[in-house]
């Protein structure tokens, strides 16, 4: 086949390029060995960064600018999106609470806060939306989504404190005793909340949120079991208070347990990202139209096989028998996984001994030249082999 | 086609593993991915190390171990082949002038010497041998083969001095004055001498051997200039004496210029190595019995397109219109000659951003795994595509 049809559905590399320039950066390789494949570009999202892009652009939303509370608690421009049918937004938890509003040196989950998410739904909610996407991922925070909560008019005490806490952070969650939340749940009553995240993210035990995602946050290892410490408290308390056990909920570790918070007080429903952007994207309209399917994503490990983009993207390709390969800004060994899980066939950008801030600094060209080299591969070894 | 006839062919990793073992590695991944495949394996070389033990190899020959002046003119065990034929001898500069042989910190070819190089040619005529390969390539010299000479009988003098030099290195060459080679030459008769080498090296000029090898040799950019002087000195000595002018010789550069002393003084044919190897390799014999060539070299660049291994086998490869692949440990940015020379894709070994230390520590793994990768994008990607 000459000119195959090719979908190019990656999501972004975080902290380094967007699944737009992601996905541009592929095209143009794929184009520079076939100039004449038919290509579809379809950038996708985590639920972290890029999902209220993603989403308005598919419905002809826009992005809406406001002024929120950061992940540190000092004010920064954010936004939300409202789609296209005006009543439904999406708001990122990486727009308030991501670890790239935080200088590298300053960060450290016990002291950020979701509290600027909670902003952002309720600028939302004034602003005529019923039902709220909040996209978890790529979160500064270990606040089990107090800070969020807090925004939105729970209160939360500790000990015989009279007055709640005002924006609460992740090292609060241990020291908490009581919740008052049935006000705040009232006023959000028929506000539809849509949570993406991957449901493989949990609260509790070994594989609590606090202990898989709190070191890439900047948690050191004295810190982890604080978080996680501060975090099952939480859920004690929760379970005390209002018979919910949020410990193995699925997805509820999500942006560091935010989503755990708004299932307990907004009855929030628990998705994957990838399924929520299907439902607007409409991936199986692509699918059934193409000959290969090209994603990716910054680094593919042992994670990516438990439900996150390329693997969820791969699942959905699978349907349709569709090759998927994926380039990638790095392979971790331990990656054996994706394989039984969709993806046949991963590249790595990088072309020799690199650093990591000359691969960031380079990765829209080496992302474009992956493609030509798996292009190559793919469709320049002659048939009869 | 299920059970794909593949020849594995690479040159050595240069300072990292031969090419045995990256034969092994691709092999390795080759099988882990496709079982059944029908593999042979070949290792090759540039003239470089290896080319003794390949022979040797071949024609069930053998290693001879001797002791020799290294590089920097203390005594080093090294050795030469003798092919099984009793009357072949290969000499490779790698094992008597090679960079390897010299502490990182230690390289500067104003101060090495090919002494070695002419002291193995020296024992593998005593030892019978009437033809020698010269293996070119890897080399820490850039003497114009005078120490080479001068070990096998060639007297360079300095203006008036009335001893020859005993040692010559890269920085005598411009104070050489008068050159007596007759008696070796003489004493060399009817053995013949076969320099293994890139026919795109050169001694003059803008590309002169000191230009484009002396910076990996250790030489500074002060350096540089004095070597080049250097052998423009000496091409003009030997042309005023000899009446041969080496300036453009091809091949002439081979090993800091050794295979022009081999040329000037002692009739040396000089051929490019993969043809010296071929013609006891027989490349044909397998080329003809398969579906894909992996080849590979440490680092592939525009320098490869010009005669280098990876190349020179791709065009034989051609000639069965068979699908070549190179998996290398790095690729450079202006490479894209390779693809117009027989390579029909290439693979870079890094899995992401990595030191140069931990590439060469690591690199039986990673080229085991990169030859998974590429075997995945050529065969595992459903064949509708």
């Amino acid at each position: 086949m000459d000119t195959p049809r090719i979908l190019i559905a990656p999501g972004p590399y975080k902290e380094c390029l967007d699944s737009f320039e992601v996905a541009q950066a592929i095209k143009a390789g794929v184009e520079s060995i076939l100039p004449l494949a038919k290509i579809t570009v379809r950038p996708l999202s985590d639920g972290g960064s890029g999902i209220a892009r993603i989403l308005t652009d598919v419905t002809q939303g826009s992005l809406e600018h406001v002024e929120v509370k950061g992940p540190t608690g000092v004010p920064i421009k954010s936004f939300f999106g409202l789609l296209g049918d005006g009543v439904t937004a999406v708001v990122e938890s990486a727009a308030a609470a991501g670890l790239s509003l935080v200088p590298q040196d300053k960060r450290n989950p016990l002291y950020t806060s979701t509290f600027g998410v909670g902003e952002l739904i309720s600028k939302a909610v004034e602003r005529g939306a019923k039902n709220i996407i909040v996209g978890c991922g790529d979160s500064a925070t270990n606040d089990c989504g107090i800070g969020c909560a807090a925004a939105l008019g729970v209160r939360f005490y500790c000990n015989d404190s009279i007055s709640p806490l005002n924006v609460p952070r992740g090292i609060d969650l241990q020291k908490i005793t009581r919740i008052e939340a049935e006000e705040a749940t009232k006023r959000l009553q028929g506000i539809n909340i849509i949570v993406a995240c991957n449901l493989t993210s949990i609260l509790s035990g070994p594989e609590g949120t606090s202990i898989i995602y709190g070191p890439q946050k900047g948690a050191t290892p004295q810190d982890v079991p604080i978080l996680h410490q501060g975090v099952e408290s939480f859920v004690e308390l929760v379970y005390q208070s209002k018979g919910i056990d949020l410990s193995y909920i699925p997805g509820a570790g999500g942006a560091g347990g935010l989503a755990a918070a708004l299932y307990a007080f907004f009855k929030a429903r628990l998705t994957y990202s990838i399924d929520v952007i299907d439902k607007y994207v409409e991936l199986d309209k692509y699918l059934a139209e193409t000959d290969i399917v090209f994603t990716g994503e910054g680094r593919i490990d042992d994670r990516t096989a438990t439900g996150k983009l390329p693997c969820g993207l791969a699942l959905k390709a699978k349907k349709y028998n569709l090759p998927v390969v994926a380039i990638v800004g790095g392979i971790s060994s331990d990656c054996e996984d994706i394989f039984y899980n969709g993806i046949d066939a991963v590249e790595s950008i990088s072309e020799g001994p690199s650093s990591l801030e000359d691969s960031i600094n380079d990765a829209y060209n080496l992302i474009k030249r992956a493609a030509e080299r798996v292009t190559r591969f793919m469709f320049k070894i002659p048939k009869r082999v």
